[in-house]
């Protein structure tokens, strides 16, 4: 059986994807823009993405990952698929589609100095080109409810965490103070952290506290409680 | 400045949107499904679905809101981006991606007879081609997961329904029965339902019970609780 071909007729839909790619900086949630080096809007700082290659990517997966790996240095241990954004007016080339992801980083593993690549608060962006600015308001509400009843906040934090700290995370997240007996319910709960035996902070200020580090097999799938961490 | 061009080296990917309509049959949730007219896959049942066409659909949603009507008669008030499904190996015809709505309807709203469209129940799906079993199952997962805060279930219900009616149309999409009180203080919170005045249902078996109508401004956007209906 002759292989059937694409419709022929239909002008070129362009397929690409977009990563929104958030931190902590300073207890605020930022996100990775780069500046962009061709036209359209050659020169502003916008999410960093690029076109689906279609000889080289298996998924549009695949794609998010290797457009952040190229273009910011960046591997993130965590991409989701956000929603597609489509039509004929967002990009000036043409009719197109962006499959976007988001993912959540610790800022210790940005890469430092990087040409072009800058971090901006979500609640003080700059004007972003196409629609990255509702993108970018979509994947902050996103981050903000998932994180309402899942593990996704400990990949703001580096590899090795205290109980104290995660907990400062999820309010720097969720924006709200959470009870600590319950947080502490829900992390045992959502049974990601395992203690690093004889591992304690040391500090003038504080008790020691145990560190924690994420399980092996909850680095690159979240997990999920049925109700709410502050609930 | 001339007009940028789309990168054209790289082979093109086949932008396509399907939709997955659930109604409710016996009070179990079924998929609409649509026989394949053409190859890959003629003559199975398939979810409805098919290529954009950029010269005539302003957004992806479009797209899906034509392909819907133009092949199934069915004019849904109500369609929602669900994912975005690509890959290399998806589709015989290529590199391909999908952009996946999904929406409800109450079945008395679907078309009698209409050649190739079948219902199928989505607790016994038959083999469905390309990845449309595993599009299905997490369409079932999001209207079940969104109807538990939401007021979703009520686009399976025809124009006028009563509260009874309405709660056993969410325990039949939950899979669980709902206590009435809480659901009727949830229904209020909602407020997405008007009463019609001076119409009772009558029947000898109950006590007439109030008719009730979807307000005009949740006829194309849900309403959202913050805590769950069941909770």
């Amino acid at each position: 059986m002759p292989k059937p071909s694409a419709e022929p007729s239909f002008p070129t839909v362009i397929c690409t994807v977009d990563v929104v790619l958030m931190t902590l900086k300073d207890d605020a949630l930022h996100v990775v823009l780069l500046t962009r080096k061709n036209a359209p809007f050659a020169g502003a700082p916008a999410l960093p993405g690029g076109y689906i290659h279609a000889q080289e990517d298996r998924t549009a997966w695949d794609a998010a990952a290797r457009v952040l790996r190229d273009k910011t240095g960046i591997v993130s241990p965590y991409l989701e698929q956000l929603a597609t954004y489509s039509g004929a007016d967002r990009d000036p080339r043409g009719w197109s589609a962006s499959i976007v992801y988001y993912a959540l980083i610790s800022e210790e593993l940005l890469p430092e100095g990087r040409e072009g690549l800058l971090l901006a608060p979500v609640a003080a962006l700059p004007a972003l080109p196409f629609d990255h600015g509702e993108i970018v308001a979509l994947a902050v509400e996103r981050v903000r409810s998932k994180s309402q009843y899942s593990s996704l906040p400990v990949y703001l934090c580096g590899e090795r965490m205290t109980l104290p700290r995660l907990q400062a995370v999820y309010e720097a997240v969720l924006g709200e103070p959470i009870n600590k007996v319950s947080f502490r319910r829900k992390i045992d709960e959502l049974g990601m952290l395992e203690p690093i035996e004889g591992e304690l902070t040391s500090g003038a200020a504080h008790r020691p506290a145990q560190m924690y580090r994420l399980r092996e097999s909850y680095r690159r799938a979240l997990s999920v409680v049925p109700r709410g961490i502050n609930s």
